[in-house]
């Protein structure tokens, strides 16, 4: 059509949402360093601005400062305007380039909005993709609405439920993992109604666009036969099962330690919250530090895997983890192909599976081997957990990161941006590009195992 | 032939091995239950002579009692006969299976010994492995009577140093891990003649017997043409790149700590000896416990890697680590297949390669969290090691092993257990069975994360 969509057709969608992301990451810095963003009397040094950025543009929440103590409300609004580009932006970003460049062939979105590779289809792509956006926005005021009229009998002043209502549903939505409290939701560990508010406002940040768009088509019925993609299929099952093991786990591992003494609805709450939001979220109601390790290291597992792809969320991604489960349990029953839902999984994707989780494996590991060394007042499970709340832009800690050392902010802020960028992001632009192998060695088997 | 040979080829590999163990540590238990195996007035409690037998036959070393203190000279000569078994009887017993039923297709030894599969061949495999475990014990009567001789001016008696050199090239030859000192190899840290004798027989032993006979074949200069096979260049390869790593490694994260003050031999035999030994042999030669967490955390990951397979070691093997980069390398190149050697890695090892690292993974990561449950009072970081040691057939302990409840010492057992015997003889011969998919689903791509 024109010359600089010419260029950004040859961008890959990886190189696109990398680019944007420094971009991003930037611009967040400089507003952060604009006059009137602290509050008086308060500083901050380069490196925690640079920190503030990276966590609110990988929509982590990780802080090296108390929101509540360092921010004006101005600087509060600007941390939600970062949250967006964050959160939403790269979202919808990510998803525009997947699908207009059609690199992910045989997504089902592609699909329903495209019928060739021809211009007149990006129209198609940008007017869904804003619709999107549009419905999430409207989300969030819908959020934001509630919370604000529904905090009118904890503040004062409208002025303070409103900037609680509104940065309270940003923050969930976006899964941005800030708050402005100064103790995450611990204020409402007994307000089921803010809780469930705060779930439901993080699931739909963390399922994924390509599922709300899918769910959007649906529920407008205007295409005939409509089924829904594989890919929303595996997806919103494993996050489903994992908010039920997450849920499960916990509430045995605290029964005896966090929720002993507890009512049956607060330990379900309890265990049921940092379930969802480990997921991605990074809200608690809880002290954490009160969990066992065990605990720790479970909730770390599940940071780890994280939320689905192209959502607001980070981790290996559940798509990831499922195609392993799946390969795994075929494999052990002989079966050579991975079939689910009356589909058949492609085997590029078992490979970039595992591509992804041996490679974000290595990556916990050795992040958490050089923290140690870097950090040598932490414990291990406090290290653990908060490389992996970093890569799984969860935004938990157990208190780290304020203590974090130089060298330990950019091991955790590097974390942050590979999980929120999501490693396949690398990987698959270099390894989709099937370079076919001019010739072929013999083939020779090898023992394994 | 005859009817139990008919039965025997309708073993499974993986049965007829898991069989072995079984009658194998039955038998170590009965024959550490005789008269006169304790020295008088100590007895042990039927989970600990249980621990003991599960420890010797999977030749990990991790124990429950001081064997210096707890076992007669009858006792530790028993224990050095199970140790055989476990050893050197496992590995040629395994390899036996392999190569006969020829279940492990294209194997390069079975194209040595066996030109088709009728029964005049099992003749030659006998034969062949007969030689292979008389070369072993060759080995091994070699490395005892360098020791006998050696350790005459340590010990006043030639009794004692008799004892010390049979026992210590036994244990070192099947990589036990189990001492008779009280101290592992701690009285011989400056003592580098002892070391290299150690090293060299644990390097045997953990090498692969798969790489013995070939090496023999190459020695003997009988074949023409020959080559080695694709699996002993592998194999080799990333054993002598992972001793390089991790000696390199140890050195590095103990120049500032334990090595500190020390002069280079010392630093240098330090590192390597250990460097050796967690991939399998399980002998110290310092303290451990002195070391850093971040060293530990290291050798942990260089326990869970393990030795080859088909022979004394255990862990996820180093072929599968091996497979495991190089599907990575090629992927981020583009590649579709692995090159290495001028060969092509076959896409079903690849597989199992990622099948037994994401089993293992997870197998680590839920023990290491069952005995955060179990063991209240010991750190993370002993309690990974301790896990990894077993699961890698190690046997070196932070000192835990001697405080695990009896819940602990069931979980370390299965972890010995699965480690020895190598998760992909489970996964193999049910996956290995193709059992061919009578219809296929379309396919249906995923986005992964
Ligand atoms: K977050
Ligand atoms: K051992």
């Amino acid at each position: 059509m024109n010359k600089s969509f010419q260029r950004v057709r040859n961008l890959t969608p990886a190189q696109a949402i990398v680019a944007y992301y420094f971009v991003a990451i930037a611009f967040s810095f400089l507003l952060l360093r604009l006059p009137g963003v602290l509050q008086p009397g308060v500083s901050m040094t380069y490196i925690d601005t640079l920190f503030t950025a990276v966590s609110a543009v990988s929509v982590t929440g990780l802080t090296v400062i108390d929101v509540s103590q360092t921010l004006s409300v101005f600087g509060i609004i600007v941390l939600m305007v970062i949250l967006q580009f964050g959160g939403i932006g790269i979202m919808s970003i990510g998803t525009f380039f997947w699908i207009l460049l059609g690199k992910r062939i045989g997504l089902r979105e592609r699909q329903l909005i495209m019928v060739d590779h021809n211009q007149s289809s990006m129209a198609g792509v940008v007017k869904l993709i804003t619709e999107i956006v549009k419905i999430l926005l409207l989300i969030e005021a819908i959020g934001a609405l509630i919370l604000t009229v529904y905090f009118t009998q904890y503040f004062y002043s409208f002025g303070e439920a409103l900037l609680h209502g509104v940065f309270g549903s940003v923050t969930a939505t976006t899964n941005g993992g800030f708050d402005i409290t100064g103790a995450s939701l611990q204020p409402y560990v007994d307000d089921y109604f803010v809780q469930i508010v705060n779930m439901l406002l993080i699931i739909l940040g963390a399922i994924g666009f390509p599922v709300l768009i899918e769910l959007k088509e649906f529920l407008s019925n205007e295409t005939k036969n409509f089924r829904f993609s594989l890919f929303t299929k595996i997806t919103t099952s494993i996050f489903g099962m994992l908010l039920v093991v997450g849920t499960i786990g916990i509430l045995i591992l605290e029964s005896v330690n966090a929720f002993k003494g507890m009512s049956w609805h607060q330990t379900f709450f309890g265990a049921l919250f940092h379930s969802v939001s480990s997921r991605s979220g990074g809200l608690v109601t809880i002290d954490i530090t009160q969990f066992s390790d065990a605990t720790n290291v479970f909730m770390s597992a599940l940071m780890f895997i994280g939320a689905s792809p192209s959502s607001a969320g980070g981790g290996i991604r559940t798509t990831t983890f499922a195609i392993a489960i799946l390969f795994l349990i075929n494999f052990a029953r002989g079966k050579n192909t991975i079939q689910i839902f009356n589909r058949e999984i492609e085997l590029i994707d078992v490979f970039r599976s595992f591509a992804v989780l041996f490679l974000a494996g290595t990556m916990v590991i050795v992040a958490t081997m050089l923290l140690i060394i870097t950090e040598p007042n932490a414990s291990i499970v406090e290290i653990l957990f908060e490389i992996t709340s970093a890569f799984g832009t969860c935004g938990m800690s157990l208190g780290l990161t304020g203590d974090l050392s130089s060298v330990g902010k950019v091991i955790v802020m590097i974390l942050m941006f590979i999980g929120r960028v999501g490693l396949i992001s690398f990987l698959f632009t270099i390894g989709g590009k099937t370079d076919p192998t001019k010739f072929h060695y013999p083939k020779e088997r090898v023992i394994i195992g």
